[in-house]
Formats: C-alpha cells, sequence, structure tokens
C-alpha cells in the first residue's frame, strides 16, 4: 500500500568530526522518501528551485518514488548548513535559508489521493492540516512538529493534532509540548491531545512509542526500541526523517494495524536511522538492499532479546 | 554463592519535586546491599559514625546482609544532601561532609574472604585494589568509580581496572574515562584498559552492556537493557547502586557465568533501579518480594520484546 510524505526538499552542507560535505541532497521528504522506499511505495510532496536538477530528481525515482506531487518554483531550494560537534544529538546550525521553502503549499496531486497512509513532515500545522483534509481516506497518518510550532503556532497546532494517528518527536520537543519534563507523563498528556500513538525519538538512546488506552490493542504498556551503537557517526542529518520513513513504510507495508506492527515498525525505523548516520547525507539510504536492512533487524533484536 | 560489597553507607537528605526527605539510610553499600539482597548473600564493608544506630543497622540485617565488616568510629556518618530539578539525570548538590567516610579504610573480615563475588563501590582506587587484593579468590569483580577519580587518581585507576572484570559507569565517566565522545568507541577504550565487560549506565534510557572480544563467550555485539519509563520518579538517588545490586546480586545467584547470564542480569539491574526510585531513599528496596522482582522482569521483557 503506498504512502504519501510531505516535507522539506534540501540541500545540506554539513560538518562532522569526519569533515565536510557541500551541498548534499537532503530533507525530510528526501529521507523519508528513500528510507520508505525499500518497504511501499511512496509518494512525495515538496518544493524545489531552479538548482534542482535532474541527477537530484534521479536519487528519489530510481528507488521508484513518485516525485509528480514535487513543485518547481523559480528561486533557489531550501538551504540548511550545520556542525556536530562532540554531541551527535545535537547540531549547530550554521545558516537556514528557506528559499521556495518559505512559500511551500503543499497541493497533493489527483493521483496521490487514493493513498491509504500519509506522513506530515515537520511543516506550519496549518498546512499539515490542509493536506489531511486532502485524504479523507487516509487509514493511518503520521507527524512530525517541532519547537517552533509549538511555541509560535500552538493553537493550530493542537487542531492538527486531532488530524493525526500518529505524532512522531523528540523528547525535547514531547516536554515542551505537554509542558512536562517526565517522559511518560509528558507523553500520556500529549496522548490527550489527540494521537492514537506516541513516538518518543530518544537520538542515540532508541525510542518510544505509547499508546492510548485501547488504539491499536488492548494494554497500556509502552514499547522501546534500541539504537544500534554505531562506531563512526558520520552524520546524524536525517536520522529522524529515516526513522519515520522505515517506521511509516513498514507499517504501509502491512495489512494489519496492530499493535505488533507499530512495535516491529519501530525496529525497522530504528534500522533505518542507524543506515542513514553511518555516510554522510543519503549515501547510505541509497545504497541499499533490503537483505542488509533485515539483517540489521536481526542485530537489532539480539540487542535487547534474552534467550 | 555470596558477594561482598564495598562502599559508602551514608545519610541523604534529598529534594524532588515530591518533597523533601531528611537525613534517610543511604549510601552505595546499602543501596546495592538491599538490590543484592533479593538474589543473594550478601556481606558489606563500610564505616559508619555514632549517629548510625541499632535501628539503620536492622535495615540491612532484616534483609539477611551480613554487616560485620561495617567499621564503627567516632564522629559523624558522612551525609550527603541534594535536590533534583527538571533533569532528573542529574542532581544538584547542596553539602556534602564525608565525616568518617574520609578515612574509610576497608578491610574484609576473615569469613569474608571465601566469597566468590566482589563488587568495589565507588571509592579512591587504591583502596578499591587493596581490598580486591584481599579476595584472589574471587571469581567475579566488579566495580564502580567517577570523575574525581578519572581526573585525579589516573594511574592508580588504570592499575585498578586491571583487577576488575566488569566496570559499571555511567556515560559521562565512560566518555570522560576513555576522552571519547561516541559511545561504542569509548567502550573498546575502556575495555582496552583491562575489564571483560563495561557496562554503560544511560540513566532514564537503560543500560548497555558491551563485551571484550571473547570474554564470557563468543561474538562481538553489546547488548542493551532498556529503563522503564516511570510516571513518578520521587528519588533518582541510589538507582546506580541499585542497578549495580542487582546486576552482580543475580550473576552471584547463578552457577555459570557466560553472557546469557550478563544479559539477563542486565534486566534484573534495571528492574531493582526501577523500584529504588519510586520512593524516597531505600523505602521501596526495603519492601519487595521476589515475585514483585520478576513480575517486573516480564513486564521488561515486554518492553522491547517483538513476538
Amino acid at each position: 500500500m503506498s504512502i504519501v510524505a510531505v516535507g522539506s526538499i534540501a540541500f545540506d552542507t554539513v560538518t562532522s568530526r569526519y569533515g565536510t560535505k557541500d551541498r548534499m541532497l537532503g530533507g525530510t521528504a528526501t529521507y523519508f522518501g528513500l528510507a520508505a522506499s525499500y518497504f511501499t511505495e511512496v509518494r512525495v510532496v515538496g518544493v524545489v528551485g531552479d538548482d534542482f536538477t535532474a541527477e537530484h530528481v534521479n536519487v528519489l525515482r530510481s528507488h521508484g518514488v513518485d516525485v509528480s506531487g514535487v513543485q518547481r518554483t523559480s528561486g533557489k531550494t531550501f538551504f540548511w548548513s550545520g556542525e556536530y560537534g562532540a554531541n551527535v544529538n545535537e547540531a549547530k546550525t550554521r545558516a537556514t535559508e528557506l528559499n521556495v521553502f518559505a512559500d511551500f503549499n503543499p497541493d497533493l496531486p489527483r493521483n496521490y489521493r487514493d493513498s491509504e497512509f500519509l506522513f506530515l513532515g515537520n511543516i506550519d500545522p496549518t498546512l499539515q492540516a490542509n493536506v489531511r483534509r486532502q485524504m479523507n481516506g487516509a487509514r493511518l497518518v503520521g507527524g512530525d512538529t517541532m519547537n517552533y510550532w509549538i511555541n509560535n503556532t500552538h493553537a493550530a497546532l493542537l487542531d492538527t493534532l486531532k488530524l493525526m494517528d500518529v505524532l512522531i518527536i523528540n523528547d525535547a520537543e514531547a516536554k515542551s509540548l505537554a509542558g512536562e519534563t517526565n517522559l511518560p507523563r509528558a507523553a500520556q498528556k500529549v496522548l490527550a491531545m489527540g494521537p492514537k500513538a506516541l513516538v518518543m525519538k530518544h537520538g542515540e538512546y532508541g525510542a518510544t512509542i505509547f499508546f492510548r488506552e485501547g488504539a491499536f490493542g488492548i494494554g497500556h504498556h509502552p514499547f522501546r526500541a534500541p539504537a544500534l551503537p554505531i562506531e563512526e557517526v558520520q552524520d546524524p542529518t536525517g536520522a529522524g526523517d529515516s526513522f519515520a520513513g522505515g517506521f511509516m513504510g513498514y507499517i504501509a507495508s502491512q495489512g494489519e494495524l496492530n499493535r505488533e506492527t507499530l512495535k516491529r515498525a519501530m525496529f525497522y525505523g530504528s534500522v533505518m536511522g542507524s543506515f542513514a548516520v553511518e555516510r554522510f547525507g543519503t549515501e547510505r539510504l541509497q545504497n541499499l538492499t533490503r537483505e542488509e536492512i533485515d539483517a540489521r533487524f536481526q542485530i537489532f533484536r539480539e540487542l535487547t532479546h534474552l534467550e
């Protein structure tokens, strides 16, 4: 089953202890689309400028990603530049040039609207809601947000959260959204805002999914997927979007939306995040096989499984 | 099989969002001893002052802990006071009064020396080494340290690390000891210093054990135990020592020292840490049953186990 992903498409310049790489293809829709493409059919919605070449388009297209929803506008593509120091969980932003992304107003092509799954990348919650309403038949909607929207468009975000089934954010965002520093209490407060499940990403410590009582099955226990200890983290950019792509892509590939599916999806999300950070940009995500993915899934299982 | 634990015995005054509790019984030997007592016979070594009453002694003794190695000296017992704010992983110390603990020079009673397991709590590495040499027949020696010793007695610590089988420290300590911010690389550097295994504690994110190649079995994959998301963390003090007590206590209760034993021990360590923080001081650790412990062990399994 296909999934529609809405989000940024960008050029990223990244510096880490492994060096600097200029103007790599990046952005939410790119990382998410590549990661999800190993599991299911993906249709992306985004906006690019004149500097976006056929070569860039082909990175997604060669993975079977439908790019007919990518708008081309005169101007430059969104550009981000950042540096990772000792703490790989946090980037120091050097430059953010929104460019054509500043006026992004996503509109789904007709042929996208029969998709059963939707991922709303981190954009203005009002735009997220508009997209959501263009896909009223969606079986499951995942979404992301960030502190900027939590602080500056709080009311609109609360409206949009009611339209999401699974919110996928990091610890700091969950704490900020809930106004609560204890993680499971923050999770309960966020779930009360609308989503049936909350995925909290803990960076190099993995991620936890919290379920609303009765959602996707019975019971109230959360589920935690580890992250793989990786010796060479060349570039953490896109790890979260790759997690979301693996998570949502696996879900979209399954028939049943139950807790076991979502738990396995947590592992596949972690697997895709672990690949993403091993090389700069999307290099690793461009060159994977499903066999490599499933082999790493087994490593993740062994990382926490007792006999 | 019995385990000897050497470490501080203290009175702690703790403030958290749940209030303030004055002069509670605490310290490494106390938390470790209580946690380990649910698995095996425990013999503690420590020092207390005139203010330590029979009631305090009975907290340990009533759990079957042998306290004949606790020295009583004229003066006051070690006192610590601290406060936990929004970040429960970090305490703000208000007061540290070493008192009789400043001259602690542990000497094992004769009847302790046939123990097969030893835990060296966080004290001067030279004293740790002295104790270690009094138990040459030990099958497995676990130990802790902290940044103070890493920075100020580095050479002595390196000598002592060669006498330990399992080092149990937190992320920040491992990074500092290794001079390396990447966790798995830091682990490899620490393992090269002597220990056969390194347990890195991640606070509310769980803990990871890294094995030296060939130690306790084959393979080079680490193993990660989650932490339970706990809604009411009343007092994080002693969580690490309780983890160590559950971890070492479970190991001492088992016949075989293989990787499966150590992996299960990681879960039991996490279980005991999760209980410890639910109430101020040692209250929760004083009132447990093995049934409650094993029930929580199952919850921990379900937290990360796929069907």
